[in-house]
């Protein structure tokens, strides 16, 4: 078992990462709460996850109140979160009940932004099910919901009370969300750890295999790189936009596909091959390096196939929210475990390095 | 002209109140950004508001964008809150635009809101436009909508960046808008502030004509007594919920009502009386301050009839999301400028003080 401190300004807490931490899920709550009488607690989830995890995760509760979402992206959107909040406020939820968002990232995060603004913000708890929410989404406070006009428009910085990761659940996880998600790994590794990129290439096997040990090094790992960012800049106005390594383009990949043909992970991958490509163009990267993250990011594949212009992905990938004022930052790949935040990149490199990443996609196996 | 500071652990910035703000209302925006360039402005605002006030608010802007929002209690409400998220996503509003919040206390409200969680978070000016806002909603913080289960049960705290209340707005409320917002003046003065009661006890004629001056120094000492009380409790630990004063009893005569029937600040007029009587009954108060205080509430009424029973408003106010794992707060009044927050009411004094505050509603002369 692991405990990683998250300590930033506005927020201190724990994230607690094991094998057969749901059977002891009150107690470890109570213990966040610093002890005393529990609060009301109410469990969103969904259907699919209650089914395989609830006589774990309620052993050790007496009774709790369960809210259920639909599952995927698309139920990301305030008409869901707004439906939530009635039925906690007719459940008699009050300012001190406290929020369990069981679930992968889409439950996640609009749990913990219910749990933002829900009078104003009561307490949450992350319990996240999937590789993807245990190493990325539940960690950092970032909550929230989809608009129409983009992913994540919506939403607030609300820090949960503990996050709470049992990897026994990724054991139902389906293969192709496990390499998704590992993409977030190989991404922590490439800015931050280059002891995590290269366990991740020595025991590939291990770890698409779901070997409990070689998962729990892994989600480990890269929960303590998301933690030390964080704990250095909670709010994103520095070193926390490395974490978008790979995400403009991968943001760009996703809308361009209308949310429906890639996990969110596979377009990370294929935004990172993309950022590697403009670094190498560059020579911001050594050629060694630069063909090491490209291959690690194929053998946590495979990573699909898909259709889009180069154009429309510079274009989609102008509109993120991370631009500010009409300036373009760019995550730059400099080495392993090394990236550099510029603000320089042209659009005639970013469109050179989309159209040589859909050159690979063209030859992809998927 | 006056400047009150607003000084709490997550905020600082100056609330700005006096006559011809409205004509520099850049400069003023512009000043509190801390100069340069002014990024994009997003009025949010009604069109009534709009028709009678946008000449001169908009005297010192090159161009801004303007949403509307549909006029009432009954639009304050998620699907409009995600109306205007998209429409401002479409519209191009990024990280740095900024948000007018230009109306009463729905919009303030609402704009505020919205300014809290797009793109978890942007800046937001409040510019006020009737009395209740200026006095009481613009100031502090507090944001939000109301759900079918309960007004102002989501929301967030999002201090604007600046509060700017031009008096000359004033002119064109209706009367009975004024009335209802004065009540909240009253309270002001009866939980912190003598002088401004006596003052509004002296200055009854002046203040109801619509006084510029005699406005001015009311809403300056309202928002004072708000300010010192938020600067020492932003989150309503404790001396914050004094401001709560009448709206225990006052919420629930508005949701007796439906919120159709009473202003929000006749409720609370009636409140407050139920609140006096409730104090009088445990010899918390002097005979004497208490008459003035019914006296004055009613100087700035007429407080209207309506129809509820003492069991209904008592069941209401224990819905209250005060209300913290079931223990009932009161704010008691002790005399004039003085209130005690206790925990010991019971429903048989709660119960007492609703009928005979009903008694005095079946005289009341409207």
């Amino acid at each position: 078992m692991a405990s990683i401190q998250i300590k930033t300004p506005s927020a201190e807490y724990t994230v607690t990462l094991g094998s057969g931490l749901l059977r002891t899920l009150r107690q470890r709550i109570q213990r966040a709460l610093g002890g005393g009488t529990l609060p009301r607690v109410f469990f969103i989830t969904s259907q699919e996850i209650w089914a395989k995890w609830s006589d774990r995760a309620t052993e050790s509760f007496d009774g709790a109140t369960v809210l259920f979402v639909p599952p995927g992206e698309r139920f990301k959107r305030l008409p869901t979160v707004e439906r939530l909040l009635e039925e906690l406020a007719r459940a008699g939820a009050d300012r001190d009940s406290v929020i369990i968002a069981f679930g992968g990232g889409v439950i996640g995060d609009m749990a913990g932004f219910i749990a933002a603004i829900y009078m104003r913000g009561i307490r949450c708890v992350q319990v996240p099910t999937t590789l993807l929410a245990q190493v990325d989404s539940s960690v950092g406070g970032k909550t929230g919901a989809n608009l129409a006009a983009g992913k994540n428009l919506v939403g607030s910085f609300h820090h949960p009370i503990a996050v709470i990761s049992d990897v026994d659940v990724l054991s139902t996880l389906p293969k192709q969300e496990l390499r998704a998600g590992l993409q977030e790994s190989v991404k922590s590794g490439i800015i931050r750890d280059a002891r995590l990129f290269a366990y991740l290439e020595k025991n590939a096997k291990a770890v698409l295999r779901g070997d409990t040990k070689a998962l729990a090094y892994v989600v480990e790992r890269s929960v303590r790189v998301k933690a030390d960012v964080v704990n250095q800049d909670e709010r994103e106005s520095g070193l926390r936009m490395i974490l978008n390594f790979g995400h403009t383009i991968g943001h760009a990949i996703e809308a361009a596909t209308n949310y429906k043909q890639l996990l969110h992970g596979e377009a990370i991958g294929w935004g990172m091959i993309a950022a590697v490509r403009l670094a190498q163009a560059r020579g911001a990267i050594a050629e060694k390096d630069a063909q090491r993250i490209v291959k690690l990011a194929h053998v946590y594949g495979p990573l699909p196939r898909f259709t889009a212009t180069a154009e429309k992905l510079v274009r989609l990938s102008a509109s993120d929210k991370k631009n500010r004022g009409g300036a373009r930052r760019f995550i730059l790949p400099t080495g392993i475990g090394t990236v550099e935040i510029v603000k320089d990149v042209t659009e005639e490199e970013l469109l050179a390095a989309c159209e040589q990443m859909l050159g690979e996609v063209k030859r992809a196996r998927r």
